[in-house]
């Protein structure tokens, strides 16, 4: 069998799917492309280390003859129909028990319903995130496969050999039956939207107090350095420094304030919303974007709504300090959020995803690395299953050291005018998840006035339903 | 034609179908309703005032034949499956031109489904949202139906005649083309949901200041008269005085904080991302429903993070007032981001909903009638087509004489922990909303960082890329 001598297919050979088997290359195995695109094939053998096996073919049926069986086949394409276009065009070509990997940003219903079709055809799918972009891709990216278990087996080796190493320990493990990885990197995301709606309001309340780029620089150095050490500080640190190579200035101060998004966010809210789930923080993220987008109104607003307080917060050392504790409790909040929607999902969804691996997985590689993934991995050693990572005893510790700055910067935030959305959700989850009684028994009450939705009571069980002002 | 009695057939005859039909019988219609269950076709006619043409029969066709032609036929059965069958089963007893309304709580996208279904086979099919519930429907309902227009023709008498009444004018009004009916009625639910958020707020902030029922009922009823005058705080003032028949107390006292929904506030966020629009605040309402069935894990959490605060604002005349101002700021703010929902979804989906006529119609018989509809009102009269009725003149002046309250409000509940999710995230989203330029700038930097998204600059069109940290 002189033609079946590739460990590995790639269809789809955009960056993405070029990086990756040029990573997988690099570690030894030898690698094939498929892309109608000619001149991506050939970007691929040229840019590939001399000395590794890799090939770029234009023909779908050239590149599975190709292959060692069981197959090995990954796609990087736009998520959606083409997925199952690409799909229906390998079932003639493939044999029992061959492996096709969907890397791309699947909503996890259209992997899952993928799973099940495949499973029923003897072909083995995995549904896998990838986070970490170009470079990550290339060098070290975070995985999340879920999907078919024994799949997972047959390219554990490759997808170790490429995955980012935190203290030797590759970012890739199985996390789950069905869309779990899909679902594991839509949540990955939703944080990844959190956080830096988060950071974005801490630049604004420390530059509303009169730091300039490089005194923000030096705020940030230090706070990537310390407890808030993660790969969004770290690039933020960055940006702040970056020149603008077509004007005078810092590139940060050009930049237009409308933020895209490719929608993952926005899945997770709304996926959040049907579990049901809070993950207000992401929500806040969410809005937050759109209303960047409203730039015309925003700028007619801005002259009909003075800012009734002339002078901002200084950025005292104090002063950031408690910006540094309030962007902590945030970030501990918005893990908090992603974690408690992998936990309830999982359960909902029948598909066993392990957090403790979830969190391991994260440590290296993907966009939300930080620090604090040591602090949870250690609270879901001790409990695996742990539905709120707040119950842990010693993150309760470092959330209750932080969170008396967290109020002081949201209260003066509140009367500054300063728009801090992120950190109100973060601080209004906190307040309410710790609150044994609610007031939301007024809502059940009114609830029952006007539409006869019954109540519960604190002291009797059953459902109750009373005529109201009689 | 001895047959052809009836003016209006009903199907479904449960509490909301019932009320409609003897509210219409009041008003010289003569109504026939089918139900399958022969004891409610009795309740029906036993409820008939005397003198009113009430029928009910357990034979679909045979109301069919009963019905005056072009028929005009509403059905009140629950949302999904069950309103297709119900279309189905109608479909072959039907003639061209005849009326089929939706009066229940269908799914906007269903609606619009069926009024193309409907309108290729000669039937006229209206979406309708009904709002008021049991003695709403029985004595003036909000109605807001939707789809063909010339359906609306046909039945309008007969709504308007049992809607309810504002100044003499009917709650009632053709609102829009395809699922513009259930749209309308979702947007109205999520901004009910996000004010009973905001009431149920207000009335923690004055109970941990020590309010006890007796003298909430006496503040709300102070409000009630003044700006804050509503149907929501009405109900809520008589909340505060119902006695507990079970118990020796009050009743607001012992009902349960886990406060169910319906889901029609979480469809308005979910499709309210998809637009996208922001909607911060009913997110914010829906994510405390959710956290308030979080009831063990509230207890659990309530010993490991005490409230670092001892005392909270004592309820003073001055704390009252502020409070005052920031629930009628924050519904100010539901009723905007809904709007603006309406605003952008009418254009998005060619709905061409009439925004004046949509606050007319919700200024009686709805869950959210407050005496704010007539300032909308007027901001619509001089411009209908208004985004966002915060760029009204006359409210802005209203916005701006209750936003230092507000925020004062919010920084005093920050610093005691008193959650206040809503009334943050209206505050949050006012004070992006006047901002020329939000901090997302620093979000683009990173995405075009990590992901090579790419960024739009301030000064030069186009879209950009950097290299960056080189």
């Amino acid at each position: 069998m002189a033609n079946t001598q590739y460990d590995f297919g790639m269809i789809g050979l955009g960056v993405m799917g070029r990086n990756l088997l040029l990573n997988m290359a690099d570690h030894g195995f030898s690698v094939i492309g498929f892309d109608k695109d000619q001149s991506k094939n050939e970007a691929l053998e040229q840019s590939a280390t001399p000395g590794t096996t890799v090939k770029g073919v234009q023909d779908l049926e050239q590149m599975i003859g190709l292959l060692q069986t069981p197959r090995k086949i990954m796609m990087l394409v736009p998520a959606g129909k083409p997925v199952d276009d690409v799909i229906e065009s390998l079932l003639p070509l493939l044999d029992t028990d061959d492996v096709i990997i969907d890397g791309g940003n699947s909503h996890h219903t259209d992997t899952l319903r993928r799973v099940e079709y495949l499973q029923d055809k003897g072909i083995q799918f995995m549904g896998m995130g990838v986070s970490g972009g170009e470079q990550g891709a290339r060098f070290g990216p975070s995985m999340m496969p879920g999907g078919n278990a024994a799949a997972y087996d047959l390219v554990r080796p490759m997808l170790e050999a490429i995955a980012a190493k935190v203290d030797g320990t590759a970012c890739v493990d199985y996390l789950g039956k069905k869309g779990a990885g899909h679902y594991v990197k839509m949540v990955h995301n939703g944080i990844e939207y959190a956080i830096m709606q988060l950071i974005s309001e801490s630049y604004s309340l420390l530059k509303h107090g009169g730091l300039d780029n490089d005194q923000l620089h030096e705020v940030f150095k230090e706070w990537n350095e310390g407890k808030l050490q993660s790969f969004l500080i770290e690039i933020t640190t960055e940006i702040f420094l970056q020149n603008d190579d077509k004007g005078s200035g810092r590139l940060l101060d050009v930049i237009s304030d409308k933020a895209g998004s490719k929608g993952t966010g926005k899945w997770t809210s709304q996926d959040a919303m049907e579990l049901p789930v809070a993950v207000p923080v992401i929500d806040a993220a969410v809005a937050m974007r759109t209303i960047s987008s409203y730039k015309e109104e925003r700028t007619t607003a801005s002259t009909m709504y003075p800012d009734p307080y002339k002078s901002s917060p200084a950025s005292t050392q104090e002063w950031i300090n408690q910006v540094q504790d309030a962007l902590y409790f945030g970030t501990i909040l918005s893990y908090a959020q992603g974690l408690a929607m992998l936990a309830q999902a999982s359960i909902e969804m029948q598909m066993d995803i392990p957090l403790p691996k979830v969190v391991d997985v994260w440590r290296g590689g993907c966009i939300i690395r930080s620090s604090l993934l040591e602090v949870f991995g250690k609270a879901f050693a001790k409990s695996p299953t742990l539905s709120n990572i707040l119950l842990d005893q010693e993150l309760a510790d470092i959330v209750n050291s932080t969170v008396v700055n967290t109020r002081k910067v949201v209260s003066q935030a509140a009367l500054s005018g300063i728009s801090t959305s992120a950190l109100m959700a973060s601080l209004a989850y906190f307040d309410a998840y710790r609150s044994e009684k609610m007031p939301t028994n007024l809502v059940q009450a009114q609830r029952d006035f006007f539409g006869a939705h019954t109540y519960q009571r604190t002291d009797i069980s059953g459902s109750f339903h009373t005529e109201w002002g009689k």
